[in-house]
């Protein structure tokens, strides 16, 4: 019998307790014995809760009590939920988390802190939600120089573009409407700016590495300017737009990474990844592209994610786990040197003056847009791209990389 | 450092030798020693070959050594091989396979031999060439209960179908445009009828089941009567056509399983699954839909496969690596009960003739197609839709499953 400790009877943390007691036969199967969720942490009471008995308020119950081995965290956050954390780790206790602001900012620090006290930090359920995607990376793509991971990495802004595309609905509307659906939250910032993503995108890179990619040095840009007119030349053109998080490695100790919308050719695979889904596309020196699509979020999804690794943990009760994340930071290119082909809407009256700047780019004209036309430039640099657009000033009506 | 054995210097084999050479560095990381290649079988000489050195033609050498641990055996067949991976088990050598007919016809006898003499037997490359999958069903879906399995398991069929899609080709045309690129052998039957897919689809349903789901029972369809007119139909309905492998878990015991080219919606992820890759559903009762994608064949892809599983074995060697397939057999349903809307294609002539005998039938018309028109049925069994077939005899000139 394992005993497991969640802390945070929230979402996922009810999910957690969900899966464990609906999947209770295979999930025995799986881990080698029963798990058993000994305690609860929350603040709050929970009567007539069929777990109600399990509450406790005081982390140091836990912490202290030498029959749980595994603890979930899946309270969010990085204060509380960082020193239970690191009190669970301590005490030799695996931790599995869903919590990806704590793996992004603490992740190299508490895997090596689990190593030390022969336990696990396990964070599956931090990207992708329900996807494998941390695993697979981790023990099936392990013959593989991992060159390049490129995402959909975020639910509520797939939903908003999505729906901007398909009913020319503007940002504002496409986000009311995602409220409404509860895809998103009443504060959306984290997601429409892409803050979501990028630490996503942190994690992955992070273990493609093998060294600390740092989250805030990412550039991150959101979708908040994309309007129905860039889904317009996009379609023209046979792309749609996407927000991708991407990663590429340079060489052993750098790499680009970014979080930006993108205009998508209809050929990648992650052009035909909408509504609330995501997908993650790593690319291997041998393998070529693999693509693990799915649902992001949701309490079921996450929350399994969550005891695939309690799983997992149960199965590796003496062996350390293995996860390449040191600790030592990676060095991420400055975006300025980033070399790619741009979208680029500008006024109808300033073709002169743009192509005047802009050789070999692309014209593209929609008879009933009539204030605007559109260009694809050649390869260059993001720094000559933005100096262009600076000289070209209020002319420039909406830009967006080309991928 | 952990000697490797190679059984077969084919396509196969000499990218294994190929991936554990290129990444040394990465694999010998992963698997936390360094690989050596020790022996290579196979009964030709390879004069020039840098590793002629290796060759060897008389198995014993490799079964009598007892510092190789790990065998690779990507030979194919089940004659030689099935011997060979039996002597290996018995000498307590984890074996990793791509081979596919072994795996679903001796898969639970040699997972049983391997548990017995503390080594493993993996099968990564099995299914699906580089796209991991047997690995993430056995390591990451570990929390759920999964529900069905359906894949696009065979790249040549999915070239083939996606040329007459795209270019209004017949099958022979596009056959032979796939035998001329290489993506199929001059003798296709394998892969045209199916026979290829379904060994894939009694893996992966047998790991959905932890019981053996014998690959001869289930029933298969191949492409070969496809035709651009199914197509017509198919676009005129927003659909495609597809080769589908799919299992369905009934209850503990049983399950629906076969393989047929199906008339898919659009809206279903396997829809835009095109040319010669590959992708895998998978259905768990928390998670909902997962999807992996990828290229399914392909020498350095496949054999990337097989090295993840080296690496595995190489990381546990004194664990047995957890995998629940038995020997008992899942019942497989009968197929004539399975409930399904079809695609019927008739005779214009035929239309009162039809209607008389499937109520509810929506009609299909193409004004171009003079000749014939296509109905979509209410659901039915299988039984009940091949009974309104015989009835209408040459009347009929095509029918689909609906998915």
């Amino acid at each position: 019998m394992v005993k497991v400790a969640v802390l945070g009877y929230g979402t996922v943390g009810s999910g957690v307790v969900e899966v464990i007691e609906k999947n209770k036969e295979m999930v025995s199967k799986k881990a080698g014995e029963e798990l058993e969720i000994k305690y609860i942490l929350d603040l709050r009471e929970f009567p007539g809760d069929p777990y109600e008995e399990k509450v406790v308020h005081d982390a140091s119950v836990i912490m202290s009590d030498p029959e749980v081995s595994i603890v979930c965290e899946t309270m969010g956050g990085t204060t509380f939920a960082y020193n239970y954390t690191k009190a669970a780790l301590e005490a030799g206790k695996s931790v599995c988390t869903s919590n990806k602001e704590m793996v992004a900012k603490f992740g190299p620090e508490l895997i090596k802190m689990a190593r030390e006290h022969g336990c696990n930090y396990l964070f599956e359920a931090s990207v992708g939600g329900g996807i494998p995607i941390i695993r697979p990376i981790n023990y099936s793509l392990t013959a593989e120089k991992i060159e390049s991971i490129t995402g959909i990495l975020n639910g509520t802004t797939n939903y908003v573009l999505t729906k901007m595309e398909r009913e020319g609905k503007s940002f504002d509307e496409a986000l009311a409407r995602a409220q409404e659906k509860g895809y998103a939250e009443r504060n959306p910032e984290a997601d429409v700016e892409g803050y979501d993503a990028c630490r996503k995108i942190a994690i992955l890179s992070s273990l493609m590495m093998g060294k600390n990619v740092d989250f805030e040095k990412i550039p991150t840009e959101g979708i908040t300017k994309i309007t129905p007119a860039d889904f317009e030349y996009a379609k023209a053109a046979g792309r749609t737009i996407k927000l991708l998080a991407r990663a590429k490695m340079i060489d052993e100790n750098s790499l680009e990474a970014m979080v930006s919308p993108v205009m998508l050719d209809r050929e990648n695979p992650l052009a035909m990844v909408n509504m609330v889904f995501n997908a993650i596309l790593v690319k291997g020196n041998m393998l070529g592209e693999a693509m693990f699509y799915g649902k992001g979020a949701g309490k079921l999804a996450t929350a399994s994610a969550v005891v695939s690794d309690v799983i997992d943990c149960a199965r590796h009760k003496e062996n350390a786990i293995p996860c390449f994340w040191d600790a030592e930071n990676a060095e991420i290119v400055d975006a300025g040197k980033h070399v790619n082909a741009y979208y680029l809407r500008v006024k109808k009256s300033a073709k002169e003056a743009v192509e005047a700047v802009l050789p070999g780019g692309k014209l593209l004209e929609i008879p009933e847009r009539t204030e605007d036309v559109a260009y694809f430039t050649q390869p260059l640099s993001r720094n000559a791209f933005e100096k262009i657009c600076e000289g070209l000033g209020d002319l420039v009506l909406g830009s967006l990389c080309l991928g």
